[in-house]
């Protein structure tokens, strides 16, 4: 991981995460793209088998609310999904990066913007619970040097922020929570990105 | 494995199981999730080959008696099922597993509410038998610490449970069973969550 | 292995099979289940290449030998058929379960009953012919233990039972068979189970 | 492998080989089996992967040499076959018994009978070619003591067995070919087998 | 890696990247190639996974700004596409050919011609951002030997230009980039090669 | 390897090409055939990856140049194309087989015959070109051995050939080619095979 900065939330389906490496935390950045296709998700980025499981809850956590989060279900089975995670060499694992990849996955489907200047980390359940994650310590310093204003994680991780000096958390909005939905009301706009897709559907597909 | 806490039954396919682990018992929890689809399975929670198979002898049962259990049978066919093991990261394996992935299924499909403070462990057979675990000891004790009052497993489980002193399983009902339909008698209950899922199904599928 | 007892014959699909152990001979469990599909083979219970290479060999004998034994040949492209040999967590392998698999499929497809009180061993090809198999003294032993009253196996295996003493062999009467049809003949009784499936059929499918 | 001897030509798909091991030669049989369905192609018997490109390629072979066979095309996308060597827990490996699975599916295909007493040995390549294979000594002597009466190899495998005593071969008839269609012409007797299949197809599937 | 020359621009889909290799830089082709078919994707030349992911990247990144990019939707469905990095026998890896293959698909599918001796190297991500990559040294000195005269990377590896003595990028102009968009501007000229591909398609598929 | 000889031209899809082995240089055979199918390709012979490469190269290239060469489009999706290189039980790999299986991709897809004593070696890519390849000395002698008399290889071995004594090339003709066409233009002759495949087709399909 080299380290990054922050980069703005211009575009739908980039969000950003924070992860701990063995040199340090870093910021990473979930990008996810839809084109029209019959529902087929890839998965890139060097990711191993737990974050990829991660994706696919998320997809699935959304899938099973697409009412209530404002998502026309007919996307999932007529366009294709794409998450990358740069860069494409490291290797990245780890549950960490739940929240965030729901929440690039929620922006594209629904094309709304991201809250600015915004970093995330926890993991998430089918049922949209959110766990807390390792290197806490790690994470907030690099969301501090990355330009990071406010970061989503888990209630239970709210001790491993109060053990950290107030000079490393100044400046720094730290947004608790619980389930999934909370995180969607923190990150998610209502502002819509600029230049949406407009989606366009088939009839419903019937098999015959 | 974190030692958790008995969570409520708010939401259908939510079943708390009972684990050994290296460091003692501890509870733990199946979620499932429907979403429109095709039939596909999905199985994530790190789960080895033996908890695969495990789920998907469940899901076998659950087709052959869905008539029995209330299912209808098109939800096997037009919807997708994903079964999640939190956490996402721990390695989880073994059949002990069985009856809570079946209980967890069998709500989902019906919408029906899991009887309140209940865990259970028992491995399943295709046929619908009840088979011994091991671990008990540890896992009575995970039950208390999580705030469990029921627990459902095999009958010749019993004579483990006996061996335990009465202070440790005092508080607890033991619901000893040798069948799939007496564990969802005891679990299942006739009550629907709240805002159960509405399954539309298009017309019976032909090939044509 | 446990050393298990016989269990009766009242649900279609469950026969009873002998097996070697390093630890001894102990009986096993074939079960079988059938669910509206579309053809889908499901194997479960840790069982290794050549034991499911036998359930395959199995299946293709009675496809093509249907009418003989009074199947009806749609089931096997418009329903599921999933074959589960507990316990699922230990490994199982070799090709003397040959014959009992191929009864349960058989019983399953006809939903006749099983005879009572019968276990079997014995490999299966596919144009029917039966191949003796190993560790028949210690098959015999465990059939003994288990209750069992009649066993199925090769003629080729008759000198292997007639090295044992006739104290191990008394109240034991042994079928011995060079075709999957005597098999058949001995282990299936005319007479169907309680509540059998009653099959229902979408018309053959035309891939129109 | 135990030392099995010949059992006679009765069966369609039934054919007689010949192979090395490393405690001397054997004959095996090879077992072919059709079932209505949709082209599929089974391998059983713990085949290698040199094995089960031979198959691959006798079945090519005859798909494009059918109509001089006499082969309705139709079976080939509207019954599944299925090739099985028994014993299945034996491993079995390399391209010798490629003519022997090609007059095994050949004899299914056209259930045409086997000539009596026969067994053979060879390669084949994609273009009809019949290649000179090893352990002609050990082979010999298996199909002997197996009661075989005529032989098929390649015309290069001549000379290995002009290198053994004539009172090793006294009694067997030779037949050296160069191409399949000699094999052919040697193996498969105009006569059809009791009880022929009668083949079914539907009309030319189209994808409309 | 043989050390090779530039060869031209005649071509849709052929496309000169930069290699660092452990016995220093050489210009790659990327040849990309169209037939009609159902949107296969086929990937050759002994690619590493992380190399694959950056093709599968660059055809996502197309296909979700196929319209301001001039490409017909339809291509991506109605024809397959072929990608493949000679010398065969040569492993690689890496994500630095990432513009590489996007600028090669990208010609490909517009059929216009690619700017005249120009090579480049850079990582790209799915949002459309072009990264910087190691060996910039090695790669100019290939370049220069190969007759490139303009060269794309990112903006990030202008330093590393910069560390590099004039006399090796004489002659050498660089194209810094942040975005595929750049990258595209600078490489696929208007002219379309010359007997360009004529798509032909039929009407947008229904399922039905 | 085997040394082999020539083997004439009388079939279609039947090609000799130069192989070297640590043992010498030999001849080899591709063999490919088609039959009624739906576009599958099915590679035999214990290829290596890169030769698998190389095959499947090949097809995407005789795909995109069907016109030119002549090949009716449609019969890349309704025949199954299969290639085996004898002998099946020897691993064989590399790029150096290229030209050679596209030569007798073209030769089954025309049914036009191969040049009499011809045999050839190197790589192809995408783009068409050919690439030199190694042993070539060891190559000529084989194929001298095998009474070849035309020898088609990249103009950048023609060094390697000069670099050969007179005495062992004399008799022989080298084509010394850069690009695929020139392979095909010397290698494929304007006259048919002997009864020649009727090619038949259904009209082209649609996905309705
Ligand atoms: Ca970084
Ligand atoms: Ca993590
Ligand atoms: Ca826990
Ligand atoms: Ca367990
Ligand atoms: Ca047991
Ligand atoms: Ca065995
Ligand atoms: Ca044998
Ligand atoms: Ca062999
Ligand atoms: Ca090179
Ligand atoms: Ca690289
Ligand atoms: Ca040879
Ligand atoms: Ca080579």
């Amino acid at each position: 991981f080299d380290k990054d900065l922050y980069e703005g939330n211009d575009l739908a389906g980039v969000v950003t995460g924070l992860a701990w490496t063995p040199v340090g935390g870093d910021i990473l950045f979930i990008e996810t793209n839809l084109s029209k296709g019959k529902g087929v998700l890839t998965l890139s980025g060097q990711l191993g088998d737990v974050m990829k499981e991660s994706a696919v809850t998320a997809l699935s956590y959304l899938k099973s609310h697409a009412d209530e989060i404002g998502i026309d279900y007919r996307v999932f089975s007529q366009y294709d999904l794409h998450i990358h995670v740069p860069q494409g060499a490291v290797p990245k694992d780890g549950p960490s990066a739940g929240i965030t990849m729901l929440v690039s996955m929620a922006s594209i489907f629904t094309q709304r913007k991201i809250k600015k200047d915004l970093a995330m980390t926890g993991e998430i359940t089918l049922r949209g619970k959110v766990l807390p994650v390792g290197g806490i310590k790690e994470k907030i310093l690099a969301a501090k040097r990355a330009n990071i204003k406010d970061i989503i994680m888990c209630y239970k991780n709210q001790k491993d922020v109060e053990e950290i000096g107030e000079e490393y958390t100044k400046g720094l909005t730290f947004h608790y929570v619980n389930y999934v939905e909370e995180v969607i009301e923190v990150a998610l706009l209502e502002e819509k990105v600029k230049k949406p897709i407009v989606f366009t559907f088939t009839e419903d597909k019937k098999d015959c």
